[in-house]
Protein backbone atom coordinates (compact mmCIF):
# COMPACT_ATOMS: atom_id res chain seq x y z
CA UNK A 1 0.00 0.00 0.00
CA UNK A 2 1.37 3.25 -0.83
CA UNK A 3 1.75 5.37 2.65
CA UNK A 4 -0.62 8.43 2.77
CA UNK A 5 -0.69 9.86 6.36
CA UNK A 6 3.17 11.15 7.51
CA UNK A 7 4.45 12.19 11.07
CA UNK A 8 7.79 13.45 11.51
CA UNK A 9 9.72 13.60 14.57
CA UNK A 10 12.48 16.34 14.44
CA UNK A 11 15.16 15.56 17.31
CA UNK A 12 17.73 18.08 19.18
CA UNK A 13 18.28 20.00 21.81
CA UNK A 14 20.08 22.74 19.73
CA UNK A 15 16.67 23.71 17.88
CA UNK A 16 14.89 23.75 21.31
CA UNK A 17 17.21 26.39 22.24
CA UNK A 18 17.31 28.13 19.02
CA UNK A 19 20.88 28.08 18.97
CA UNK A 20 20.16 26.22 15.30
CA UNK A 21 17.26 27.15 12.87
CA UNK A 22 15.19 23.73 11.83
CA UNK A 23 15.46 23.13 8.00
CA UNK A 24 14.48 19.76 7.06
CA UNK A 25 10.87 20.01 7.73
CA UNK A 26 9.72 22.30 5.34
CA UNK A 27 12.40 20.22 2.30
CA UNK A 28 10.67 16.85 4.03
CA UNK A 29 6.84 18.40 3.34
CA UNK A 30 7.80 19.67 -0.13
CA UNK A 31 8.91 16.24 -1.38
CA UNK A 32 6.19 14.17 0.40
CA UNK A 33 3.60 16.30 -1.13
CA UNK A 34 4.95 16.18 -4.87
CA UNK A 35 4.41 12.88 -3.94
CA UNK A 36 0.87 12.84 -2.53
CA UNK A 37 1.46 11.89 1.14
CA UNK A 38 0.05 14.02 3.58
CA UNK A 39 2.37 15.06 6.39
CA UNK A 40 0.12 15.28 9.28
CA UNK A 41 2.42 16.15 12.40
CA UNK A 42 6.07 17.49 13.34
CA UNK A 43 6.82 17.00 16.61
CA UNK A 44 10.20 19.02 17.56
CA UNK A 45 11.89 16.82 21.32
CA UNK A 46 15.40 17.01 22.87
CA UNK A 47 18.04 14.03 22.95
CA UNK A 48 16.08 11.78 25.39
CA UNK A 49 16.29 8.24 24.51
CA UNK A 50 13.25 6.94 26.45
CA UNK A 51 11.34 10.41 25.49
CA UNK A 52 12.25 9.48 21.82
CA UNK A 53 11.21 5.94 22.29
CA UNK A 54 7.90 7.19 23.38
CA UNK A 55 6.82 8.85 20.72
CA UNK A 56 8.59 6.89 17.78
CA UNK A 57 5.73 4.24 18.86
CA UNK A 58 3.07 6.10 19.16
CA UNK A 59 3.66 8.31 16.02
CA UNK A 60 4.58 4.96 13.91
CA UNK A 61 1.25 3.52 15.16
CA UNK A 62 -0.82 6.49 14.31
CA UNK A 63 0.60 6.83 11.01
CA UNK A 64 1.32 4.95 7.66
CA UNK A 65 5.23 6.51 7.49
CA UNK A 66 7.08 8.11 10.17
CA UNK A 67 10.43 10.15 10.10
CA UNK A 68 13.07 11.14 12.00
CA UNK A 69 15.53 14.02 11.66
CA UNK A 70 18.78 14.27 13.98
CA UNK A 71 20.63 12.36 16.64
CA UNK A 72 22.38 9.39 14.30
CA UNK A 73 26.22 11.03 14.73
CA UNK A 74 28.92 9.05 17.14
CA UNK A 75 28.39 11.22 20.54
CA UNK A 76 26.92 11.56 23.46
CA UNK A 77 23.94 13.31 22.71
CA UNK A 78 22.84 11.07 19.49
CA UNK A 79 20.09 8.49 21.20
CA UNK A 80 18.22 8.39 18.16
CA UNK A 81 19.31 4.78 17.24
CA UNK A 82 18.96 3.15 20.44
CA UNK A 83 15.73 4.89 20.82
CA UNK A 84 14.17 3.56 18.12
CA UNK A 85 15.73 0.22 18.73
CA UNK A 86 13.86 0.79 22.22
CA UNK A 87 10.53 1.87 20.28
CA UNK A 88 10.37 -1.56 18.78
CA UNK A 89 11.62 -3.98 21.32
CA UNK A 90 14.81 -4.57 19.49
CA UNK A 91 18.75 -4.35 20.22
CA UNK A 92 20.89 -1.71 17.76
CA UNK A 93 23.35 -3.84 15.87
CA UNK A 94 26.25 -3.32 13.79
CA UNK A 95 24.77 -3.52 10.16
CA UNK A 96 27.84 -5.11 8.35
CA UNK A 97 27.36 -3.30 5.43
CA UNK A 98 27.50 0.18 6.82
CA UNK A 99 30.94 -0.85 8.83
CA UNK A 100 32.36 -2.09 5.52
CA UNK A 101 31.58 1.69 4.30
CA UNK A 102 32.44 2.90 7.16
CA UNK A 103 36.07 1.16 7.19
CA UNK A 104 36.27 2.08 3.40
CA UNK A 105 36.12 5.45 4.46
CA UNK A 106 38.26 6.13 7.62
CA UNK A 107 40.44 3.91 6.40
CA UNK A 108 43.30 3.45 8.86
CA UNK A 109 42.17 6.76 10.98
CA UNK A 110 38.38 4.74 12.00
CA UNK A 111 37.90 5.16 15.76
CA UNK A 112 35.35 3.11 17.96
CA UNK A 113 33.44 6.84 17.63
CA UNK A 114 32.61 6.21 13.89
CA UNK A 115 32.42 2.21 13.92
CA UNK A 116 28.93 3.57 15.85
CA UNK A 117 27.44 5.20 12.64
CA UNK A 118 27.47 1.47 11.93
CA UNK A 119 24.68 0.59 14.58
CA UNK A 120 20.56 0.56 13.02
CA UNK A 121 17.77 -1.62 15.14
CA UNK A 122 17.92 -5.22 14.29
CA UNK A 123 15.88 -6.43 11.08
CA UNK A 124 16.19 -2.41 9.47
CA UNK A 125 15.93 -2.45 5.79
CA UNK A 126 19.10 0.10 4.43
CA UNK A 127 18.22 1.77 1.07
CA UNK A 128 20.70 2.86 -1.28
CA UNK A 129 20.69 3.89 -5.17
CA UNK A 130 24.02 4.82 -7.09
CA UNK A 131 24.02 8.23 -6.40
CA UNK A 132 23.54 8.07 -2.61
CA UNK A 133 25.69 5.27 -1.91
CA UNK A 134 25.38 5.50 2.26
CA UNK A 135 22.64 3.62 3.13
CA UNK A 136 19.48 5.32 4.71
CA UNK A 137 18.23 3.37 7.63
CA UNK A 138 14.49 2.04 7.58
CA UNK A 139 12.97 0.27 10.26
CA UNK A 140 9.44 -0.65 10.19
CA UNK A 141 7.33 2.40 8.70
CA UNK A 142 10.21 4.48 10.21
CA UNK A 143 12.87 6.39 8.44
CA UNK A 144 16.03 7.19 9.80
CA UNK A 145 17.18 10.63 8.30
CA UNK A 146 20.49 12.57 9.64
CA UNK A 147 19.57 16.09 11.06
CA UNK A 148 22.62 18.01 8.71
CA UNK A 149 20.48 20.16 6.69
CA UNK A 150 22.62 18.99 3.30
CA UNK A 151 22.63 15.51 4.24
CA UNK A 152 19.15 15.76 5.29
CA UNK A 153 18.09 17.02 1.84
CA UNK A 154 20.09 14.39 -0.37
CA UNK A 155 17.85 11.50 1.35
CA UNK A 156 14.89 13.46 -0.58
CA UNK A 157 15.34 11.56 -4.26
CA UNK A 158 15.11 8.19 -2.03
CA UNK A 159 11.86 8.44 -0.26
CA UNK A 160 10.94 9.75 -3.32
CA UNK A 161 11.92 6.44 -5.61
CA UNK A 162 10.79 4.33 -2.49
CA UNK A 163 7.13 5.80 -1.51
CA UNK A 164 6.31 7.96 -4.57
CA UNK A 165 3.75 6.82 -7.49
CA UNK A 166 0.65 8.05 -5.44
CA UNK A 167 -1.82 10.78 -7.03
CA UNK A 168 -0.36 14.46 -7.24
CA UNK A 169 -1.78 17.20 -5.34
CA UNK A 170 -2.83 20.11 -7.73
CA UNK A 171 -2.37 23.63 -6.73
CA UNK A 172 -3.78 26.97 -7.73
CA UNK A 173 -3.96 30.21 -6.82
CA UNK A 174 -5.55 33.43 -6.44
CA UNK A 175 -4.43 36.80 -5.90
CA UNK A 176 -6.59 39.74 -4.37
CA UNK A 177 -6.04 43.20 -3.34
CA UNK A 178 -8.93 42.02 -0.24
CA UNK A 179 -8.69 41.78 3.25
CA UNK A 180 -9.34 38.53 4.80
CA UNK A 181 -12.23 40.27 6.54
CA UNK A 182 -14.09 41.10 3.40
CA UNK A 183 -13.08 38.32 1.61
CA UNK A 184 -14.93 36.09 4.50
CA UNK A 185 -18.50 35.50 3.15
CA UNK A 186 -16.68 34.56 -0.37
CA UNK A 187 -14.56 32.24 0.87
CA UNK A 188 -17.36 30.46 3.30
CA UNK A 189 -19.20 30.12 0.21
CA UNK A 190 -16.38 28.35 -1.78
CA UNK A 191 -15.20 26.02 1.05
CA UNK A 192 -18.83 24.56 1.46
CA UNK A 193 -19.02 24.62 -2.22
CA UNK A 194 -15.92 22.21 -3.22
CA UNK A 195 -15.84 20.03 0.30
CA UNK A 196 -13.43 18.04 -1.97
CA UNK A 197 -10.49 20.95 -2.21
CA UNK A 198 -8.33 22.48 0.19
CA UNK A 199 -8.93 26.49 0.47
CA UNK A 200 -6.27 28.09 1.83
CA UNK A 201 -6.48 31.87 2.97
CA UNK A 202 -2.94 33.95 3.30
CA UNK A 203 -2.52 37.60 4.17
CA UNK A 204 0.41 39.85 3.11
CA UNK A 205 2.21 42.45 5.22
CA UNK A 206 4.54 43.58 2.96
CA UNK A 207 3.37 43.00 -0.12
CA UNK A 208 2.47 46.39 -2.57
CA UNK A 209 0.73 44.19 -5.15
CA UNK A 210 -1.85 42.42 -3.32
CA UNK A 211 -3.07 41.68 -0.07
CA UNK A 212 -3.94 38.40 -0.10
CA UNK A 213 -3.54 34.91 -1.41
CA UNK A 214 -5.97 32.70 -1.64
CA UNK A 215 -4.70 28.72 -2.35
CA UNK A 216 -7.21 25.95 -3.86
CA UNK A 217 -5.46 22.36 -3.30
CA UNK A 218 -6.45 18.65 -3.78
CA UNK A 219 -6.16 15.42 -5.54
CA UNK A 220 -8.87 15.91 -7.88
CA UNK A 221 -7.40 18.59 -10.61
CA UNK A 222 -11.41 19.24 -11.88
CA UNK A 223 -12.33 19.81 -8.81
CA UNK A 224 -9.67 22.18 -7.92
CA UNK A 225 -10.05 24.09 -10.53
CA UNK A 226 -13.68 24.64 -10.12
CA UNK A 227 -13.13 25.91 -6.85
CA UNK A 228 -10.66 28.45 -8.05
CA UNK A 229 -12.51 29.55 -10.98
CA UNK A 230 -15.87 30.09 -9.08
CA UNK A 231 -14.24 31.97 -6.24
CA UNK A 232 -12.47 34.41 -8.80
CA UNK A 233 -15.42 35.03 -10.35
CA UNK A 234 -17.18 35.67 -7.20
CA UNK A 235 -14.76 38.92 -6.52
CA UNK A 236 -15.40 42.37 -7.20
CA UNK A 237 -14.57 43.63 -10.52
CA UNK A 238 -10.72 45.05 -10.35
CA UNK A 239 -9.80 43.49 -7.32
CA UNK A 240 -7.88 40.13 -8.67
CA UNK A 241 -4.44 40.46 -9.29
CA UNK A 242 -2.48 38.58 -11.60
CA UNK A 243 0.57 37.39 -10.29
CA UNK A 244 3.43 34.99 -10.86
CA UNK A 245 4.16 33.55 -7.84
CA UNK A 246 5.67 29.57 -6.78
CA UNK B 1 5.96 31.34 40.37
CA UNK B 2 8.11 31.73 37.45
CA UNK B 3 7.75 29.90 34.47
CA UNK B 4 10.54 27.35 33.37
CA UNK B 5 8.77 24.58 30.99
CA UNK B 6 7.44 25.85 27.78
CA UNK B 7 5.69 23.76 25.05
CA UNK B 8 4.66 25.51 21.52
CA UNK B 9 2.16 24.70 19.38
CA UNK B 10 2.36 25.53 15.65
CA UNK B 11 -0.74 25.58 13.66
CA UNK B 12 -1.19 25.86 9.81
CA UNK B 13 -2.05 23.24 7.09
CA UNK B 14 0.08 25.51 4.73
CA UNK B 15 3.00 24.82 6.93
CA UNK B 16 2.95 21.16 7.16
CA UNK B 17 2.35 20.84 3.15
CA UNK B 18 5.66 22.94 2.47
CA UNK B 19 4.39 25.98 1.09
CA UNK B 20 5.35 28.24 3.76
CA UNK B 21 8.51 28.08 6.03
CA UNK B 22 8.15 27.62 9.44
CA UNK B 23 10.10 30.88 11.30
CA UNK B 24 8.31 31.58 14.38
CA UNK B 25 10.05 28.65 16.49
CA UNK B 26 13.48 29.71 16.50
CA UNK B 27 12.24 33.32 17.20
CA UNK B 28 10.03 32.13 20.23
CA UNK B 29 13.34 29.55 20.91
CA UNK B 30 15.91 32.35 21.50
CA UNK B 31 13.27 34.47 23.40
CA UNK B 32 12.35 32.17 25.84
CA UNK B 33 16.14 31.01 26.11
CA UNK B 34 17.55 34.38 27.24
CA UNK B 35 14.72 34.81 30.05
CA UNK B 36 15.95 31.04 31.06
CA UNK B 37 12.38 29.16 30.25
CA UNK B 38 13.05 25.84 28.76
CA UNK B 39 11.30 25.39 25.34
CA UNK B 40 10.70 21.22 25.42
CA UNK B 41 8.21 20.56 22.96
CA UNK B 42 7.30 21.70 19.69
CA UNK B 43 4.08 20.29 18.18
CA UNK B 44 3.07 21.49 14.57
CA UNK B 45 -0.92 20.09 13.53
CA UNK B 46 -3.07 21.60 11.06
CA UNK B 47 -5.92 23.62 11.22
CA UNK B 48 -8.70 21.59 13.03
CA UNK B 49 -10.46 22.67 15.64
CA UNK B 50 -10.90 19.67 18.15
CA UNK B 51 -7.22 17.77 17.58
CA UNK B 52 -6.43 21.97 18.69
CA UNK B 53 -8.52 21.94 21.65
CA UNK B 54 -7.13 18.52 22.63
CA UNK B 55 -3.79 19.16 22.04
CA UNK B 56 -3.35 22.55 23.75
CA UNK B 57 -5.94 21.13 26.52
CA UNK B 58 -2.47 18.37 27.57
CA UNK B 59 0.48 21.07 26.62
CA UNK B 60 -1.00 23.36 29.19
CA UNK B 61 -1.09 20.57 31.65
CA UNK B 62 2.07 19.38 30.83
CA UNK B 63 3.70 22.73 30.98
CA UNK B 64 4.15 25.95 32.79
CA UNK B 65 3.55 27.85 29.66
CA UNK B 66 2.15 27.11 26.83
CA UNK B 67 2.63 29.33 22.98
CA UNK B 68 0.46 28.85 20.07
CA UNK B 69 1.07 30.67 16.31
CA UNK B 70 -1.53 31.09 13.96
CA UNK B 71 -5.18 30.55 13.03
CA UNK B 72 -6.14 33.69 14.66
CA UNK B 73 -7.12 35.32 11.46
CA UNK B 74 -10.86 35.89 10.37
CA UNK B 75 -11.07 33.37 7.54
CA UNK B 76 -12.97 29.80 7.54
CA UNK B 77 -9.20 28.15 8.05
CA UNK B 78 -8.84 30.40 11.19
CA UNK B 79 -10.11 28.33 14.31
CA UNK B 80 -7.28 29.17 17.07
CA UNK B 81 -9.66 31.17 19.29
CA UNK B 82 -12.83 28.68 18.89
CA UNK B 83 -10.43 25.58 20.05
CA UNK B 84 -8.37 27.08 22.76
CA UNK B 85 -11.56 28.13 23.91
CA UNK B 86 -13.13 24.14 24.01
CA UNK B 87 -9.56 23.69 25.59
CA UNK B 88 -10.64 25.13 28.78
CA UNK B 89 -14.15 24.60 28.71
CA UNK B 90 -15.36 28.31 27.64
CA UNK B 91 -17.23 30.05 24.81
CA UNK B 92 -15.53 31.98 22.73
CA UNK B 93 -16.75 35.87 23.16
CA UNK B 94 -16.12 39.62 22.02
CA UNK B 95 -13.75 41.61 23.83
CA UNK B 96 -14.63 45.29 24.49
CA UNK B 97 -11.35 46.14 23.92
CA UNK B 98 -10.37 43.98 21.25
CA UNK B 99 -13.74 45.49 19.29
CA UNK B 100 -13.01 49.36 20.18
CA UNK B 101 -9.68 48.85 18.81
CA UNK B 102 -10.79 47.22 15.65
CA UNK B 103 -13.32 49.79 14.96
CA UNK B 104 -10.64 52.73 15.55
CA UNK B 105 -8.60 51.44 12.90
CA UNK B 106 -10.86 50.25 10.07
CA UNK B 107 -13.77 52.49 10.68
CA UNK B 108 -16.47 52.93 8.03
CA UNK B 109 -14.98 50.16 6.27
CA UNK B 110 -15.37 47.63 8.93
CA UNK B 111 -17.07 44.27 8.40
CA UNK B 112 -18.21 41.23 10.63
CA UNK B 113 -15.18 39.03 9.10
CA UNK B 114 -13.01 42.12 10.85
CA UNK B 115 -14.77 41.61 13.99
CA UNK B 116 -14.40 38.07 14.55
CA UNK B 117 -10.77 38.99 15.64
CA UNK B 118 -12.20 40.54 18.56
CA UNK B 119 -12.91 37.40 19.89
CA UNK B 120 -11.06 35.59 22.50
CA UNK B 121 -11.83 32.59 25.14
CA UNK B 122 -13.95 33.77 28.06
CA UNK B 123 -11.73 35.01 30.44
CA UNK B 124 -8.59 35.59 28.78
CA UNK B 125 -6.48 38.21 30.18
CA UNK B 126 -5.07 41.36 27.19
CA UNK B 127 -1.51 42.20 27.50
CA UNK B 128 -0.32 45.61 25.95
CA UNK B 129 2.18 47.88 25.90
CA UNK B 130 2.60 51.46 24.82
CA UNK B 131 4.70 49.99 21.96
CA UNK B 132 2.55 47.40 21.02
CA UNK B 133 -0.85 48.84 21.34
CA UNK B 134 -2.65 45.98 19.83
CA UNK B 135 -3.23 43.51 22.74
CA UNK B 136 -1.83 39.92 23.00
CA UNK B 137 -4.53 37.20 24.28
CA UNK B 138 -3.31 35.01 27.14
CA UNK B 139 -5.79 32.39 28.74
CA UNK B 140 -4.80 30.76 31.93
CA UNK B 141 -1.11 29.49 30.71
CA UNK B 142 -1.90 29.68 27.11
CA UNK B 143 -0.14 32.51 24.98
CA UNK B 144 -2.26 32.73 21.98
CA UNK B 145 -0.06 34.15 19.16
CA UNK B 146 -0.25 34.80 15.45
CA UNK B 147 1.45 33.09 12.52
CA UNK B 148 2.29 35.58 10.36
CA UNK B 149 6.11 36.17 11.39
CA UNK B 150 6.22 40.03 11.20
CA UNK B 151 3.72 39.95 14.10
CA UNK B 152 5.20 37.01 15.87
CA UNK B 153 8.20 38.49 16.64
CA UNK B 154 6.48 41.84 17.58
CA UNK B 155 5.40 39.92 20.33
CA UNK B 156 8.18 38.79 22.10
CA UNK B 157 9.18 42.26 23.95
CA UNK B 158 5.60 41.61 25.45
CA UNK B 159 6.71 37.98 26.19
CA UNK B 160 9.85 39.08 28.25
CA UNK B 161 8.67 41.42 30.08
CA UNK B 162 5.63 39.47 31.60
CA UNK B 163 7.81 36.21 31.95
CA UNK B 164 11.54 37.23 32.58
CA UNK B 165 13.37 37.71 35.30
CA UNK B 166 14.48 34.05 35.73
CA UNK B 167 18.08 33.02 35.60
CA UNK B 168 19.95 33.09 32.18
CA UNK B 169 21.70 30.51 30.76
CA UNK B 170 24.89 30.81 30.03
CA UNK B 171 26.67 28.94 26.85
CA UNK B 172 30.49 29.23 25.66
CA UNK B 173 31.89 27.61 23.23
CA UNK B 174 34.97 25.45 21.41
CA UNK B 175 35.92 24.86 17.74
CA UNK B 176 38.22 22.10 17.11
CA UNK B 177 39.53 20.35 14.13
CA UNK B 178 38.77 16.73 15.20
CA UNK B 179 35.56 15.20 14.12
CA UNK B 180 33.23 13.64 16.91
CA UNK B 181 34.35 10.13 16.33
CA UNK B 182 37.93 11.05 17.60
CA UNK B 183 35.89 13.60 19.92
CA UNK B 184 33.97 11.28 21.42
CA UNK B 185 36.14 9.70 24.32
CA UNK B 186 37.26 13.60 25.73
CA UNK B 187 33.12 14.44 25.62
CA UNK B 188 32.10 11.25 27.34
CA UNK B 189 34.73 12.76 29.82
CA UNK B 190 33.30 15.58 30.00
CA UNK B 191 29.58 14.94 30.42
CA UNK B 192 30.41 12.32 32.96
CA UNK B 193 32.53 15.18 35.07
CA UNK B 194 29.79 18.12 34.17
CA UNK B 195 26.56 16.70 35.56
CA UNK B 196 25.21 20.46 35.90
CA UNK B 197 26.27 21.26 32.07
CA UNK B 198 24.60 20.64 28.86
CA UNK B 199 27.35 19.83 26.49
CA UNK B 200 26.46 19.72 22.68
CA UNK B 201 28.30 18.83 19.47
CA UNK B 202 27.65 19.92 15.93
CA UNK B 203 29.74 18.67 13.09
CA UNK B 204 30.32 21.38 10.23
CA UNK B 205 30.13 20.39 6.77
CA UNK B 206 31.18 23.00 4.88
CA UNK B 207 33.70 24.76 7.29
CA UNK B 208 37.34 25.21 6.50
CA UNK B 209 38.46 26.17 9.79
CA UNK B 210 37.14 23.81 12.07
CA UNK B 211 35.08 20.16 11.97
CA UNK B 212 33.01 20.47 14.91
CA UNK B 213 31.68 23.00 17.13
CA UNK B 214 31.35 22.08 21.46
CA UNK B 215 28.83 24.10 23.32
CA UNK B 216 28.99 24.00 26.94
CA UNK B 217 25.52 25.71 28.69
CA UNK B 218 23.77 26.03 31.77
CA UNK B 219 22.16 28.10 33.97
CA UNK B 220 25.50 28.21 36.74
CA UNK B 221 27.90 30.64 35.15
CA UNK B 222 30.90 28.52 36.87
CA UNK B 223 30.01 25.03 36.33
CA UNK B 224 29.56 26.26 32.81
CA UNK B 225 33.54 27.79 33.07
CA UNK B 226 35.12 24.94 34.33
CA UNK B 227 33.58 22.24 32.18
CA UNK B 228 34.50 24.14 29.03
CA UNK B 229 37.66 24.88 30.10
CA UNK B 230 38.12 21.20 31.18
CA UNK B 231 37.07 20.30 27.78
CA UNK B 232 39.63 22.63 26.21
CA UNK B 233 42.35 21.41 28.32
CA UNK B 234 41.53 17.89 26.93
CA UNK B 235 42.14 18.54 23.54
CA UNK B 236 45.61 17.37 22.04
CA UNK B 237 47.37 20.42 21.26
CA UNK B 238 47.19 21.90 18.28
CA UNK B 239 43.37 21.25 17.34
CA UNK B 240 41.47 23.92 19.18
CA UNK B 241 40.60 26.77 16.88
CA UNK B 242 40.13 30.01 18.46
CA UNK B 243 37.00 31.84 16.62
CA UNK B 244 34.13 34.42 16.80
CA UNK B 245 30.85 32.94 16.17
CA UNK B 246 27.61 33.55 17.82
Amino acid sequence: MTPKRAAALVIGNELLSGKIAELNVLVLARTLRSIGIALERVLMIPDERALIAREVRELSAAHDVVFTSGGVGPTHDDVTIDAISDAFGVSAEVMPELETQLRAYYRETITEGHLLMARAPAGSRLLANAEHPWPTIVKENVWILPGVPQIFAMKMPIITAELGGAPRFVSLAVFTTLDEGLLKPLLDRVVAAHPAVEVGSYPKWHEPRYKTKLTFDGIDAVAVQRARDSFAASLPQGTQIDIDEE
